[in-house]
């Protein structure tokens, strides 16, 4: 018989969803007793969701989470299990004293048992950088929580406290703590996952204690938790990684710091980074569909490399039979396109229509007398008001399609190609779009599996078919050196001069920040999309649309 | 002869311009020098204008703007300008031990003379709220600058730093200020400017000395900068108060912090607040239009009261020669309608066309065979792509004319009524909409002009005119009920059992409730503009889309 029986609970909660989340956590807390769980640490905001933004700042909301975690309290004393301590993250109101305007409440993990709230810890490092404005709507604890059960010490901090000096989590030693809890809402980045273990493992050698790593898991508007708990034990000897990308429930045997068993399978590695990053991006989709109350999406089929990937990603989601893919071509589609388009839904099974755009452009070519740009912009135009128009008729969430290479540059019409309310490939460079695409054809066929992209929309060179013969290449570097330069500007905020002095051309290097620049307002009216590196655009770069800098 | 003559500068920078910034400033020293002035201030960020978000994070971008600082003061000291004192804002870097990640830079106020920044004042208080989030990019200074001129002690400060409590500004008194030099980008609200007035002469009071509130002015984005800086002696007596709206130079003789006048006439009253709001509108749209380019404007012109009042503002801010109204009329819009469209035209002589929908949505409709709602947006959608059409193939800026009230409650067809780069209207509710038009009509009769709106598009009840005999409130509650409580939930983030508790409608609070939380993914993607209360949409009000918060 064990010290303790730990559970670590990687829950999916639906922000704003009080009682959905608590329902959760209910269930969850009752299956870790039948398991002999004495013990169960949830996630940052498990009660809530996360992040809350600012719903933080509406007292209704702070007052209805801290009463839901009270009542649960009760709930499941009454239930016989409050025996069990249970750890998680909510909301709760600061004293009146603590408050300034905006921030009115704190981020909080409280301890449950015996029916009562025994234990509150607040957040004490706000983050306030990247897609976070913690600072703006919650105020800073300072106190570290220890508390002791079945003659064991815990402490609890949260998330950011760990990624920060200073505060509370450097008194985790003096505390004399053999269990530390790090509440967290830490969403996907590629590549993050070895910072946090790193973080974890460094913690567990300063303060001498082991360490419980509970991550959410699920999509959230722009952001994907991607789950990937993990424990290490006082030598910071990792024990256990939790599933990334869905929700978990595992127990670890708690004799000592620095002897603990896992109960049960459990590994320590996972697969690769496109595999990372494929699901992050089917688990963002289907979330957002899913919590906001979509069954079904629908999106243009061009025949082209991004409609293919974000079609695949849709059915990877929510089963090819809930996508609708249309096919719309023009007098420029060439017949590649149109079977390439057909070639993708069928692989899949989706579902599939065509409809031709002539005869609904035409009218507006001859009234408004439009040609040019106009009349390519217009072509796309017709074709998100198709999408909209069946969108509306049939109840489907409506994807777009483009890339962040493209969002980058504004290449693309505004009410046209840009049209729905989520976008797959938001974050996700044209370079990494066709390596994903073929990672995920080599995945099927090591599966067995049928290819889910037409080789030729792989290869074939990127068109937008707006007019004769046009290759993006016309108006666009070729996408290798375009990607480069977007990341040095976007990502690592590099000037002119230090990019052309990495050897790229100056005119190119020019042009490309202008278009970055100009194409801010696009931008600002874009759909969300699920944020898979360390700079996504959106809240996690925040530049004026009015702006004349260029350097 | 005075002790030292002060001016006080009001400027309108361009965000990244740092060039074209420095030019005007330095015009405004030159003038000033000739009038005799030895001490010339400048409002926040002037060299850079302000807000400018996450360029705050472009190391290049902050070291362009202290470059520029460094070489303006050698300028004016080469120009024989050299004994002026100038005080002015702009960003620095921070020092590496300063620095956060994302924080790497200082919101300063230098002191400019003999050629040398003689001295520098870092802002204590970052605001972190509402559409602010310099905590997010800024590091917070904690001295304050106390230096003599003319035997005149003198203490910078900067906006935040007057409206908070504690930090360098508590000093001003222990300093021996004569005058504190507040420096500020304080923009417009609705009622804000008697805050800052009080603040002023609260400051005075405490601190024994008089007090130079130098604010900026012009449109940046969504924050339009009312100017209306004041001067105040150390009685708190206010001597002078710049012009609003406007850029303004205005001259004080300091003999003593209790003996102060002011050069020329001056005023300390300003306008009614339809005034005010009219103005702020007009500032905001011409600003947005110069500082990204523009010459003209494009907009449908519906014979409703929002374009109207749209088209009018327009005219104010450009000049009707670029106002390009279009009349889209189909088989649904009343004769009135159409009149009132010409007529609103006529009055001003802004350009006019008609392009009338039903040959253009007619394929659409057989084609796809929408009816209903699908019908209903698709109509609104052909309207959208006439208006980018038109402004693709001449150039205009297309405006968006939806007022305040129905982006809260989603009342729009997305890519349809809602496209453009810029929405006057964005913050005004509905029924200041009718206000703002009366009081417009007033405001001409009150000048001898012809009244700019027609009666009728102010009298008749609202329509979108989608389907035959449509009123807005067939699906809405009236505008007087529906605006107070959208006063009470999204300005004042009050819950449905408060606003059911001031007597409105359980059944009707909730319904509004859900159109607000349900609009919002149509609001993440909607136009810019310019915020006039308390609570805008867009970064003042930030909330989640998924989000099943009921309360």
């Amino acid at each position: 018989m064990p010290n303790l029986r730990l559970a670590l609970a990687q829950t999916n909660p639906i922000v704003g969803d009080i009682s959905g989340n608590v329902a959760t956590i209910l269930e969850v807390v009752a299956e870790a007793a039948r398991n002999g769980a004495e013990m169960v640490v949830f996630g940052e905001m498990a009660v809530t969701g996360y992040p809350i933004e600012d719903l933080a700042s509406r007292e209704s909301f702070i007052l209805d989470a801290e009463m839901a975690v009270k009542k649960f309290a009760l709930t499941i004393n009454e239930l016989g299990l409050g025996h069990i301590a249970v750890v998680l993250g909510h909301p709760a109101m600061a004293t009146p004293e603590e408050q300034t305007g905006w921030a009115i409440a704190l981020n909080c993990a409280s301890v449950l048992l015996g029916g009562e709230v025994t234990g509150r810890y607040a957040k004490h490092h706000l983050p306030n950088y990247s897609v976070f404005d913690e600072y703006r709507t919650f105020v800073s604890g300072n106190e570290l929580l220890t508390f002791e059960h079945k003659g064991i010490r815990f402490s609890t901090v949260i998330c950011e406290d760990i990624w920060q000096s200073g505060g509370p989590v450097s008194k985790l030693g003096s505390a004399r703590t053999d269990v530390a809890l790090i509440l967290n809402g830490s969403p996907f980045e590629i590549d993050k996952d070895d910072t946090r273990r790193k973080l974890v493992e460094d913690l567990a050698k300063r303060h001498n204690c082991a360490a419980a790593y509970v991550n959410l898991v699920g999509g959230q508007d722009d952001l994907v938790f991607d789950g990937d708990s993990i424990m290490v034990d006082s030598q910071a000897r990792m024990l256990v990684r939790l599933k990334q990308f869905k929700t978990d429930l595992v127990y670890v045997d708690f004799e000592s710091k620095d002897d603990i068993q896992v109960v049960a399978e459990h590994h320590l590695t996972k697969p690769n980074d496109n595999w990372q990053v494929w699901n992050a991006l089917v688990l963002g989709l289907r979330d957002y569909v899913r919590k906001n109350n979509f069954k079904s999406v629908i999106l243009g089929l061009s025949g082209g490399i991004d409609s293919a990937v974000c079609a695949t990603l849709a059915a990877d989601a929510l089963g090819a039979e809930n996508v609708f893919g249309v096919s719309m071509p023009s007098k420029y589609s060439s017949d590649g396109s149109k079977d390439d388009a057909r070639d993708l839904a069928e692989r899949r099974n989706m579902n599939y229509r065509v409809e031709a755009i002539e005869a609904l452009v035409q009218p507006f070519e001859s009234q408004l007398e439009l040609f040019g740009l106009a009349a390519e912009n217009l072509q796309a135009r017709v074709r998100g008001l198709i999408l909209m128009s069946l969108s509306n008729k049939e109840g489907h969430l409506t994807l777009t399609t483009g890339n962040k290479t493209e969002l980058a540059v504004g290449y693309s019409t505004m009410y046209g190609d840009t049209v729905g309310g989520y976008a797959p490939l938001k974050d996700v460079e044209k370079t990494l779009v066709w390596e994903l695409a073929k990672w995920r054809n080599q995945y099927a066929q090591s599966r067995g599996e049928v290819e889910p992209i037409p080789i030729s929309s792989i290869e074939k060179p990127p068109s937008a078919e707006l007019r004769p013969d046009q290759v993006d290449q016309d108006s666009l570097p070729p996408y290798d050196v375009l990607d480069a330069i977007l990341e040095a500007y976007v990502n690592n905020r590099k000037s002119i001069d230090d990019i052309v002095g990495y050897g790229f051309d100056s005119e190119m290097v020019r042009k490309v920040f202008t278009l970055v620049d100009h194409a801010e307002w696009k931008r600002r009216q874009g759909a969300i999309g699920p944020k898979i590196t360390g700079m996504a655009f959106g809240r996690d770069r925040r530049l004026p649309i009015t702006n004349r800098y260029k350097g």
